[in-house]
């Protein structure tokens, strides 16, 4: 499988979703009989579809809606909504500076710190509109409020870092978290990532997660490639993590599931994640584009607030439609991004997967969606360019 | 040949026709020489390019048009022409719609009921000026008129779906369409469709198809890769599915001829199709540049009227000609959409066959036209932006 | 080597240009000590670079000049030159008019016959100021006027057409031209063409060819894969085709030079040209770049007046300096579009290349200049429009 | 390994950075524990960063700077600063001029003779305020200067040409620089380069370089590739380097730094370049948007002034920031070019690599970051232009 670079180093290939599609078989089905169900940290959903912890995308109003819809948001626990008792005037502020005052803004309004009684808060107004409580933050934030977290009444709490591993090695003044202890001794299921790795997400389930986030460097307000160079696109990390979560179901009979998280934008994205193995997906720009996102349409990383590093660029995805048209419809656009449950279950139909692990099991092809002339060609057509 | 894309996931390569090329032998032949006649459920033509079901390409006029110049043109069922007794001003409306009008004027264009008269009037005006009469239906659709069209004379039935199989699972409440016994029940010849795989290709040939439509995702004017993520690239599913007619042929010595749908824009595209094995194709875009249009120089895909999920971007590929120029020339323009018939017959000769035959026999390579630095160059000169 | 494309079919891989790059070795070489010095015809020559015989490149004062500074041009016998007692208000009218009047007006321009009279004409021209009078025909035109041409002095004659091959099938009313019997009675050599694979570069050169052109579908100025699905990447069908040469000279003791036609634009080209096993190299884009040249600032393919499929595209190129700079220097442009021979003088250094068949062997490695990110960011900087 | 290009040609295939991405361990590391210390020539320094000995670049002021930084900056003896005793007008003059009078500029201001009391100077001048006196000549400069550098006091003397052999053959007029006995002779550490191969690194450690400097063609202001054809993708260069060096150390005991110079533009560069098997980096561009640099906010390439082929171009890459913050930051911009060191720090940490050592071994796959249709979506998206 390995290739040589040079005399000094091999590698292997990785596979990024533009580089696949699905390939029907001899099964069809009608869209209505597919089952998109799943469970994750004893929780059931009707659509394996979670928000993006990022300001953008989740706050308290989105949290409950996505609930409502069937799907789940997570609440960023270090971001606007836990450091501004009125969030509001602040994404305000973002949406409306411009991009050569973006980063000074952001790193200046992150500054401000983090409230634990707003943590607390975010987590009641959430349940106490029937939202299900899904919470995220660092490892460092789950250390110092983990306790505030469970105590609110949590349903579910994300522990993420851009790249998580069991084996931290951190200054003599810090004490690292020990993820394994953590999960233990938390009282609400644990969702631990990201990683991108067998080995790594192995690792996790080990560890105690409750299920395991896959994707490092593949988000579209995610430079971490650019900036670091660190990265595996997609449909690799989510095929090779979905085998350790079958290796640590034969040996344990636990099933982790694995959610895919960054770079997945249209219903096409999400179905080639399942059919890579994945059991859910986490994504965030889609649903920045809707009426009731936090963003006013844009759509930032949450790498971004570094006081050192930033590296999250802010897009500006505007708005398309409620949150209901993106992600049940009925849609109003053609090109994937509304509708995403009904792209899910017509590809499921077209496919023959009556569920998620049948779905999981369809044929990928490599078929690379490059920019070849011919689609230059199509592309102008399309804009009225033609000759 | 499998490609691990990851631990749990192997995958196949799939080619496009934008990769690949042909390559000339040792013998060339005068273009004059080349023999383009083919057969189709017991019909023979001189050009093997049949113009696609599709509102913006087929109408009355242009199926006789287009039967007259040797080639056909197959009339969609299920559109404007008979949910509509007088399609013009519909048609005038979705020419000069904006484009976030589009999708849902096209969704309420096609909640208009199909009408059973308008279907049979249809066929009965193409017979009397003396066209072939090909028709497409979906499934649905054909189990519901399939006797009204075949009592009004047409000639040929296409039967399409996105992804047609003949083990469709469908609820409870509806009897889906056995088409096995529809095409034995059926008086004229039913053509079926579409499909990417040898195996779906030989069970549709076993099932009774009287031609196998072969394409599925790479239209110009169909979104399912994005959307559905379902796709596979056509030179791939063209040669799998002639393979599978080849073997058909050899066990039971009835030769059903593999169609390629979609994707196709220039005389090139054509010429590579069918050396990867096709026997004729379809083609919605190079017509849709026809004066005679009824598009009016829009192109738009059937699956666009979704009332859920549209999938069929609206295309404005203007018009550039005659169908006479665009089929059989003189050409006007140099780019490989006028005078397809004059391309294939150059082609032939450039490759030395003599017949379609020979043409599926030809060598060839894979060469990418991906966008290189140096081609981008070009096109700068091209354009007058050299330094 | 074959890839399988589908179950019918199999394909080998080709390279262009764009995909290869040269390697140093273990010594260089001042580049004053390269001998770029070659034979055609028994011709020598000091620089291995051959103007197309294209109606924007060459003239008698192109081909004049060309031969002045080292290096040669071929006249096109079947263009304007030969129709046009005075050809230049027919190439003013060529550079005046707009794109969507171009095809026409070249179908109208090139329906003047030829004059027999013209072609004895234009090659005394050359002979007189001391030119090599190098001239093409189609296979066509040289059985008609070939006598005419070797009574006129010309030195060498091309004989092109988009794909040559020694078994071309013509119909019954016309005789086609017996190219070895052609070759053995012409009193001068003749260089045939174009071919790109082993088999027929051998055929060509066993039908007695002076040297062999290599190179279909891959000019800036030619659509032939576009129109016709045809052609094979530079890289590949020269080193196939030097493979041929090789063998033949084995075999026979006979050398016989191929020449690389089509595609090149900048010095570097030439390099990888000559580095894959070309002798000489044939271009038109860039000496249409010349101030002297006949263009005026365009470039345009010979099968552009086809009046029934034109494919060769016009370009603007603009006009960068004049031949001299162009071909022997000093560069005023960085781009490698000047000083051609001090290019390939000082690639021949950086690579320890003493002469020709030295540059014949140096390494190469497949390193596709795609459009990467990176690449896009860097001429976005290099446009100033960075961030 | 060997992939064939054609009949008489084989290649093998060699991979640049935007095809590279790092992939995470087991293990984390807080960046604060990742050690960047090197020593090339006996000097150490805490930043593997080298900027690069052009114009644009460095002059005294940004010398000292960078030496100050914990990093080192290299003077081109042959440039603008030792031609002119006050370069200041001289550098407005190239910032100031327009695209189409810049090479011509550029050959006139380079006639200018090299002024050896001006080397003596500058040399002088860095020392005097504490920085590293890191200078570079080519070979024919090495010879005529070398004795003047030494005796100024310099520090480290980088020999670079485009591509640098052991075995350099001149004509007969010309004595060549024998690089074996100039290193033996000179007192200070000598550095040579570049090269891409293997065998020619191994040659330059033999013939007594302190260091080896990699990359040929690959840098933003070079456009060796395409003036010459020559070039070698960095990720193989480096890999190929680096195995030279650790053969060289086994057999030797003698450790040779390989410093990737060319191409490098983010931090995540520099990281995936290291991770091949560098030591340590040369990077201009990245430098040249400093407010101290010297360019004004361009940088062009070395070869730029050649009487005769010119081949760097001249870049506009704006001033984005003070050389601390590129270097060592607080960032103000996200897209991987401000906080060079804590983006290598934060990869380290990402990848668990304690030191260079470590970060060499990381693990790598193959990740093309081609521009994809979805990517390219992403891009829309990012600047507004969402339908």
């Amino acid at each position: 499988m390995d290739i040589q670079i040079g005399r000094g180093k091999t590698a292997r290939r990785a596979y990024g979703f533009d580089e696949i599609a699905l390939v029907p078989g001899q099964r069809t089905l009608d869209p209505s009989l597919a089952d998109t169900r799943w469970r994750i940290g004893g929780i059931e959903r009707d659509i394996p579809i979670i928000a993006s912890a990022m300001d953008g995308v989740v706050d308290v109003k989105m949290a409950v809606r996505l609930s409502q819809l069937g799907a789940m948001g997570v609440l960023n626990l270090e971001g606007i909504q836990t450091r501004y008792a009125d969030p509001e005037p602040i994404l305000d502020r973002i949406a409306s500076v411009g991009t050569s005052e973006y980063v000074p803004l952001m790193q200046e309004l992150y500054a401000e710190p983090i409230k634990p009684e707003l943590i607390e808060q975010r987590i009641q107004e959430i349940k106490s509109q029937g939202g299900i409580a899904a919470v995220s933050a660092t490892p460092v934030a789950a250390a110092k409020y983990g306790e505030v977290i469970a105590k609110a009444g949590a349903d579910l709490l994300f522990i993420q870092a851009t790249v998580v591993s069991t084996a931290h090695l951190s200054p003599d003044s810090v004490t690292p978290l020990d993820l394994a202890q953590f999960c233990q001794e938390m009282p609400i299921p644990v969702i631990l990532g990201n990683c991108v790795t067998y080995e790594v997400a192995l690792n996790l389930m080990k560890a105690g997660a409750a299920a395991v986030l896959v994707g490092i460097g593949p988000g579209a307000a995610c430079t971490s490639r650019g900036v670091l160079g660190v990265g595996v696109p997609q449909a690799t990390a989510v095929a090779d993590c979905a085998a350790a979560r079958d290796d640590y179901y034969h040996e344990t009979g636990n099933y982790v599931p694995v959610i895919a998280d960054g770079g997945l934008i249209t219903g096409g994205d999400i179905c080639k994640c399942i059919a890579c193995g994945a059991d859910g997906v986490m994504i965030g720009s889609p649903f920045a584009r809707a009426k009731e996102a936090p963003g006013r349409g844009f759509h930032w990383g949450m790498a971004t607030p570094s006081p050192v590093l930033p590296r999250g660029t802010r897009i500006r995805v505007g708005t398309t439609g409620t949150l209901e048209q993106i992600l049940v419809g009925p849609a109003q656009l053609d090109d994937g991004t509304h509708n995403l449950l009904g792209a899910l279950k017509t590809s499921m139909g077209t496919l023959g997967a009556k569920n998620i692990k049948d779905m999981q099991q369809v044929e990928v092809v490599i078929a690379p969606s490059l920019l070849t002339e011919g689609k230059v060609y199509q592309k102008a057509q399309q804009l009225g360019m033609g000759k």
